[in-house]
């Protein structure tokens, strides 16, 4: 059986924004080096942020929701 | 007659990041200096991301989240 995840712990709000920046994303059809080209950030950045791995900052996520048709709030609405 | 901003023209979004802070704080009734230790930031850190003068990672937007008892997305709202 695979270990549970403890349910009062929340995930590492980097890999919550990640999952939510790829679906929405996709939802909107673009892949992730024509959503770099369409925000002005870097390919190997926005990999880094959907992996987690990125402390994105106000700008950035501002950027991103720009290039998706989206309000900033959009983005961390899962969290 | 004071110069009327372009409407087309977007404020900046640690501007706007800033007052809505701002109001979020005022609204629950708490000083900066409150919620910098409520929050683990520093004050000064506080004063800069409330005047618009810091870009905001998100990490620190969750903790401002958690320290005013609201959905991180809800200080992104006014953007």
């Amino acid at each position: 059986m695979p270990p549970k995840r403890d349910q009062t712990e929340p995930l590492d709000p980097r890999l919550v924004f990640g999952r939510q920046l790829a679906t929405l994303r996709k939802q909107v059809g673009l892949s992730q080096e024509a959503l770099a080209l369409e925000s002005g950030l870097a390919r190997s950045y926005l990999g880094g942020v959907e992996r987690g791995q990125r402390n994105i900052a106000l700008l950035n996520i501002c950027r991103l929701a720009v290039a998706l048709s989206v309000p900033p709030s959009k983005l961390l609405e899962t969290l």
